[in-house]
């Protein structure tokens, strides 16, 4: 296990330095690289040697829970990954690369015409997977299980329910008053400066910089060696302040998990996050919970203003709190705000879900597209590629993925209802730029424990109680009625 | 061969990492994830039926000359590693291990008693090394021959002998003549500064930034992940302007040649430099017959004045030239000049040959270095940290290695002394700060052929005969006589 490990952390050397300091040219060659390497990994997670011993070692009896929590789980694993044969890999990989060319062009051109043959292909692709790896009640559960393990279509419809009922009726009510702006955010922010700040605020958060690093790159991303080696980078652009400053506490919160692994489980279960959506309510927790709320800009609003005396001096804190929490339907997701964002994410939870069981063809999707963004976001997509060109991740075969991110976000609202709970004075420690009782806690709770739980169990543990979506709802209620002005 | 090459290169980019930007705490996954990957290459590299293909091709005819070349020299390569028991190799890790470690505390403390019983662990390892390799007349021919394909005691016997008969009687006269000084070199000169204009001298020599970088490390290196992904660093020192100018040379000038291979030839050994010396010559000739040249600092000399006016405005371009040019005897290796840096070698040499032959033990070592640095420098050695303690290479069990350098010089010279045959002007293309013309000579007659040449046949190809002491001895004579005003 600790051998499939090197491998895999070693592709993702290669791949974080693919997206930092890779030279042009030097693409072809890592590519093939890359793929042999990976090669070579699957063919260890799928090593008949390493099955029988898994096989052995799961029926035997006396280990302690955590041994047998980790030969659970990778015999889980190792049973999955025989599941695939070799031709259904190499089409997978062929498809996925002409795919994402074709969504590439189509993008770039605005033309969805393009782009359905090749989305049609993979989400056959995609539907003949979910037969291969199995499900009892619809084939999307197999895809959902792959990125968040547990997660079924019967839980996410409950959960999107509520979204689709609750949610919506509020960013109407948000929308119906006084608006604020956030024009201070767009004056010209000097590069370095920018830099330094989220480096202020990454060793705040109590990120280990011996223990990782922050680096630039195109799309802000987190990636780990090994515990003792997670890799951040953050995107600065000069005319949005707003940018680097909440990629750095994301991917910082990402980070923060991931180093919190214990190292001693490196390349088992115990050793790994649990799920995306458990990954994604740590950096999100960091992100909009902590790093949009008033205490933490109670601690670094002077220390931000210090570094652009001239651009916020005459900012008041309550106008940059305001401004850097606007709620406005948008077209494009990954520029929304916390709480229009699961909008988005509700929409592509529809149409995977309906992809999957047949109820909707690739052909129809930019029309349906477009009706639910009116219904949900109140919008009206002006073009394909705004629309339902914006994501790459279907032309990556990535299906099932989306609605991790909405869980992140209420994971984040149910654990950091407790951790207000379990820690005293957390606020006003924030407010004093002291992050570590949050983090002892979330070390505590989350980190130490690996794969030890499931997302499900993690949850009761932390919380008492299965996710529910009221956590994330009472939140955003009390927060934006405060900033709004609306009567509850 | 291909997927091993790529083994190969992943394990480069891996090290590349580990001394550029890898965080302290990530060092010791690194190592297991480095041990792994190599473990894996090393077995595909004796893999049996890679054995069987090239046993085979080895013996087939009608092959053209390229072909031949690969599957001969990959042929003889395959056998090599075959000689090597998985008890030695894990025997002289673990001696390199407690040796590595060994020679750290004894140069710390400059204890050279801490260092002999390990020493002598890896000196006996190496003796039984060219035994299992196999040798015709002298056991360090087995040692040489890895890092300098085709070299012998009796090849090199010839060479250092002119090193003391003619280079020593020479430096004798430098030291009699008027001396220059360089104290415009210890100035303080800013990092950013520093950086941009090697930056420009890179650019100059026409190191393709596309297809390669430059990044800061603890000591200058070049690496490769392809011709298509050339890594360089180099060191910056505020007090200490040569560091940085020369050692961005240097390694552009490694850089050049690997940029030079031909990549369709990637995994193959016609797409692979020949040798540590003849990659040396490349640095070589760029570093000293061109960059400490007069030609390159007319055309550069007014570009560093404009970076730095304060410090070099008093400087003449004759005191500068004279300045990066002094020939002076010193006891440590690295910080040498290009006429005594051979002294240096030739003791190191006389001392492996000594050692792998048993006339010589680790135990008189300090003493017999010592007497040898009186003999050919003329320098009382003040303390074994400085003195037999000065270099790793010999804790790691490189044997071998150092006559590569010298060996580089002499070829670059050599080289140079063609390249100035047959390109027309090429002293003039150089003041006009136009390098092309000497790459493009580079290029064709000796990077783009790989190891389709040995490097005897090499040098016999691009000069006419084999390589010869005189050209570097007529080069270091005429410079030399001339910044010492010595009559000849």
């Amino acid at each position: 296990m600790a051998r499939i490990a090197d491998l895999e952390y070693t592709l993702a050397v290669m791949g974080w330095d693919q997206e930092t300091y890779m030279p042009e040219k030097g693409a072809d060659f890592r590519a093939q690289q890359t793929s042999t390497l990976s090669g070579i990994a699957h063919g260890m997670s799928i090593d008949k040697e390493l099955g029988d011993i898994l096989k052995k070692l799961h029926k035997k009896k006396g280990l302690d829970k955590k041994q047998q929590r980790n030969i659970d789980e990778s015999y889980k694993d190792y049973k999955q990954s025989k599941k695939y044969t070799t031709e259904f890999v190499e089409l997978l990989s062929k498809t996925t690369s002409e795919c994402f060319q074709a969504w590439q062009k189509a993008k770039t051109t605005n033309n969805f015409k393009l782009y359905v043959p090749h989305l049609t292909k993979m989400v056959d692709l995609k539907r003949k997977e979910a037969d291969l790896l199995g499900y009892k009640k619809h084939p999307y559960d197999a895809l959902l299980d792959q990125h968040e393990p547990g997660a079924t279509v019967a839980f996410l419809d409950v959960l999107f329910k509520d979204v689709r009922e609750q949610l919506v009726v509020f960013v109407k009510k948000i929308a119906a008053a006084k608006q604020n702006s956030d024009a201070f955010a767009h004056k010209h922010y000097d590069k370095d400066k920018q830099w330094k700040f989220g480096i202020d605020l990454l060793k705040q958060m109590n990120f280990d910089f011996e223990a990782g690093r922050q680096d630039i790159s195109m799309h802000p991303f987190t990636t780990s060696f090994s515990s003792q080696d997670v890799r951040v980078t953050t995107k600065i652009i000069e005319n949005n302040l707003k940018s680097m400053i909440w990629s750095c506490i994301h991917e910082g919160g990402h980070a923060l998990y991931e180093q919190g692994l214990p190292k001693e489980q490196y390349g088992l279960p115990c050793g790994e996050a649990i799920s995306l959506g458990i990954h994604e309510s740590q950096s999100r927790m960091w992100e909009n919970n902590v790093g949009r709320g008033l205490p933490y800009w109670k601690a670094n609003y002077k220390r931000l203003q210090a570094y652009f005396p001239e651009h916020l001096k005459n900012v008041s804190l309550d106008q940059f709190y305001k401004g850097i929490n606007l709620v406005k339907p948008s077209p494009v997701r990954i520029e929304a705000d916390e709480v229009t964002y699961h909008f988005h994410i509700l929409v592509r939870y529809e149409i995977e879900k309906a992809l999957m069981d047949g109820s909707l063809k690739v052909a129809d999707l930019a029309e349906y597209w477009n009706a639910q963004y009116k219904k949900y976001l109140g919008i009206t997509i002006k073009s394909d590629a705004e629309g339902v060109l914006q994501d790459v991740h279907w032309s990556h075969g990535s299906i099932g993925y989306f609605p991790t991110y909405s869980l992140g976000s209420f994971y984040a609202a149910q654990f950091y209802h407790q951790a207000n709970k379990d820690v005293k004075g957390l606020q006003q420690h924030i407010e004093k730029s002291n992050m570590l009782p949050l983090l002892k806690w979330l070390r505590e709770k989350i980190h130490k424990h690996g794969k030890f739980y499931t997302a499900e169990e993690l949850c009761i543990h932390v919380t008492g109680e299965k996710l529910n979506f009221k956590y994330f709802m009472n939140y955003a209620t009390d927060k934006y009625s405060a900033i709004y002005n609306l009567k509850k």
